[in-house]
């Protein structure tokens, strides 16, 4: 299979390098690009949602990318979204959203936040119109099947995050559910980026129609703390 | 332990040799009878749930069964419902629903999917008053945690179920929370058989009252991709 | 890490033994009071909900405990709640709900039960003003997880317990969201102590506001039927 890994917000395409090693290993062809707004140099105050799509959608015609499985981890999940829209099934046959947000036409990633993620997100937010996770709560919420060194070193790796590709709409010319690709949604049992009572899944993975669940122990960062079977998860996702 | 496994729709007895082989291996006796309307010949237009149920509780007499643990795969829960009604804790002493239906007096199967499931079962029962599940939806929703041989296969041994049988309303003379057995759910986490937002479990097995909850990893058709972790779980599950 | 592991209803310390040796074989200090109450000669018809926190305040100090993971399991997340609130962050640096009921101020552990076991546990309560579980019940709703000889050998160790530690309500002084310590909530996933559809978690454990997630297979009683890995959960759950 041919995946293009992409990252969530705070992170790059460095993140996915163990699983995407593992991959590899088993015979598959890996891509994990950094997306605008998280490249080094990038200006965090004015990158737009529609800035990092773009970049996605470029990123495949530099590469000539065609019949991948596109996997969207967190945040890119509405990076996937908004390429495939453009791009279409021809060079996507699989849609894989990782412990990600589903999003209709109009809506932002805050849209599918509960009200108090809004509220802090919006303080965090201040004055640098970028954001950073505070220690404490990624260490309980993001990174909760991990020991502390490993949290430790995951939150330190972290780069702001533009506001603005989290608070921007997403235009979709159709609802995810229509997208005329295979779609999966891998679901991390631990996972309490959002709340369990308000969660990803099943919440925002019916959205996506007829669809694939495939599902893992762990938390919303598996990339780091289960590679190797965040690998073998992937696969099973992205078969067929 | 005495195990009377009863398939699913458009499924046979057939579907559970593998599993009936591990629990024999274990020192059980496993029947495992195909129900009126889905052996060979039957008249798929006309077998009604009623003849479903009755051809269960006839091949209780010719086999003269006692104190068996009765286990009902998805539809299987109506009929091994139904089986019970008239048959009693002398012959039954355990009911296990694995995945499956858990009806009340006046219900049908369609009466417990959600109303988009009901109007698809619907349309695709046209016009030979018989269904069988398109290959896109079976192998996203039902096997979802197998590979697209295993899917392929599984497909392709399928048969046609008759309609009557998941229309019909059921005829019960008391709720199953008051059916004087043990009763246990079997509870398969990759479920998707039906949404996980209208789900088999807890919605419908806490209509059981007092119940033995076993739960493993798995699709809607453990019973193809995991039969011998599935014949340990239905081991739990039958116990005492 | 220094553990304090506060059993549940019905239970005393030397349930915790098995999982405390464990821990203990990796390096760490393990307390397991019972709680009064539950005590042998204590008067059950009249020790209240008050006497048992203050029982393990006293434990606090009676062997000057600090820097405490205080792990509370099912009703032992009333004690542990009223005795953080009395001892503070300096004695106690993380507080492990584990399949515990998690209180505000004014409600009584009955308060958080759905209405029908209310109902059975003030009849159950007749006229001794004390509850042990019938067996069916227990068997079933407790350990599911375990074989008839674990059921009835758990079961057959119980002590019966003090309504009033069940039907007072508890004095805090702030809601569980604002201790200033850590918290966990360790969730067994086939817990059915209380029914899935009115769950301890998320329900219960979101209330914590920031906390830490575990989970790991297993009914009520996994100190009985998987105490090993109950200790290795505690110790994901207790660690930094």
């Amino acid at each position: 299979m041919r995946f293009v890994l992409v990252h969530g917000a705070c992170h790059d395409g460095s993140h996915f390098e163990v699983t995407a090693a593992s991959l590899r290993a088993k015979g598959h062809e890996v891509h994990c690009p950094t997306i605008q707004g998280n490249r080094e140099g990038d200006d965090r105050r004015t990158t737009r949602l529609e800035d990092a799509i773009a970049s996605l959608v470029a990123y495949f015609d530099e590469h000539a990318i065609e019949d991948a499985v596109l996997v969207g981890h967190s945040w890119g999940g509405m990076v996937i979204s908004g390429a495939f829209d453009r791009l279409g099934a021809a060079r996507i046959r699989r849609l894989v959203y990782y412990g990600a947000f589903v999003p209709i036409d109009g809506e932002s990633l805050l849209d599918l936040c509960p009200p108090h993620y809004r509220d802090l997100f919006r303080q965090l937010a201040e004055p640098a119109n970028e954001i950073v996770f505070p220690f404490p709560i990624f260490r309980e919420a993001f990174i909760n099947d991990g020991s502390l060194e490993q949290a430790e070193a995951l939150h330190a790796s972290l780069n702001p995050q533009p506001f603005l590709t989290m608070a921007d709409p997403i235009r979709l010319s159709r609802d995810p559910a229509a997208f005329d690709c295979g779609k999966s949604y891998l679901h991390c049992t631990e996972e309490t980026g959002l709340p369990q009572s308000y969660p990803f899944h099943p919440r925002l993975s019916e959205r996506l129609g007829l669809f694939r669940l495939v599902s893992m122990p762990g938390s919303h960062s598996t990339f780091h703390t289960a590679p190797e079977l965040l690998a073998q998860k992937l696969v099973e996702a992205g078969r067929d």
